[in-house]
């Protein structure tokens, strides 16, 4: 199916010796393109430039491949909230690492990211990855609320609305972001905090 | 392909009796739910109950349907900046003004945005809705980049990078707001466009 296949980013390249990453690397990079379900053990194989039972070496399966892939987003995302910055001092300022974290490892596993959020929760894989997503915005719908008790966030939002909305701007990154571009990462991650924590009027506009 | 059919929404019900509104209600459905590549004709004939050349008695193709469930987000989308309100008024003025009038849009037609947004370009006629979404986007960047020199939105931010973040935050709306949900329109509304222009932080916090 795919007229071009993809190169092999990652640290081993060259064949036959793909590692496990590397086979993950293009993986994700064909699920990408033209969508997990579209994609075939036979498509993969085609864009490693290696047999089926080349990748079966790697992995068991193709859910197999997708777990390991969606592992690559969700655990760095998961401990965001085990480390100790979030979990000291006020809300906010938890909250606002959260953020901050949350946007650096979206740039920083991008490709794999973009796989967490177009999944449609087809499969018990998709599914379970979709939950570990929830949980996460359990926790900071919790901060949002509990930092309003506190008196640094505003008493007149909905801390699930909030929620959603500081994830959709956060999570759209993943679509238009470019390590290349004009914009670096940090000045991304500075211009989405000032605008969702600060607001985008002048404080004396 | 698909288990369940999907129920005309639209106000004219009943077989034969579909209107061409009526067909597009239901083809934006099978679109967002199976994506408009995975979507045949024969598909589209199951979910409407009637036959292939029934539908080609409404529209001459898939493309054809495609084209005109994007007029249906893209049109009012488009008619936002030629409103008088998005016309008069400091930048910022017309900045929110068009902020809240997307919000609108994407509210009262869900589904068709839904089906915008999830573009892939694969085609001229997608290629062509794009275009003009970015269109939209480089109307709002101009605003903002206005409204900077007004004096009115912060200095601090890249107005590019912010067109950007703002339509993520919105567009995100397509994916988790229910019309039957405890949180209303006009709550979502006034919840996005405080975050946005004024932040999440209470003033004196």
């Amino acid at each position: 199916m795919p007229k071009t296949a993809v190169k092999p980013t990652g640290a081993k390249r060259g064949r036959p010796g793909y590692d496990q990453e590397s086979v993950l690397d293009i993986a994700v990079q064909v699920f990408n393109k033209h969508g997990y379900d579209a994609t075939s053990m036979g498509t993969l194989a085609d864009n490693l430039g290696i047999s089926k039972s080349a990748i079966y070496h790697h992995v068991p399966s193709k859910g197999d491949l997708l777990r390991l892939a969606l592992d690559e987003a969700l655990v760095p995302l998961e401990a965001i909230a085990e480390d100790e910055r979030a979990q000291r001092g006020t809300a906010e300022e938890r909250l606002e690492f959260i953020l901050r974290s949350t946007i650096r490892v979206l740039i920083r596993r991008q490709a794999y990211v973009t796989l967490l959020l177009r999944l449609r929760g087809n499969t018990e894989i998709e599914r379970n990855a979709l939950e570990r997503r929830r949980a996460v915005d359990r926790h900071v719908t919790h901060l949002v609320t509990q930092a309003q008790q506190e008196g640094t966030l505003r008493q007149d939002i909905d801390p699930r609305t909030t929620t959603r909305l500081l994830f959709g701007a956060i999570n759209s990154m993943v679509e238009w972001y470019r390590p290349d571009g004009p914009v670096s990462a940090e000045q991304v991650e500075e211009n989405a905090i000032a605008m969702m924590l600060d607001g985008l009027h002048t404080r004396n506009g």
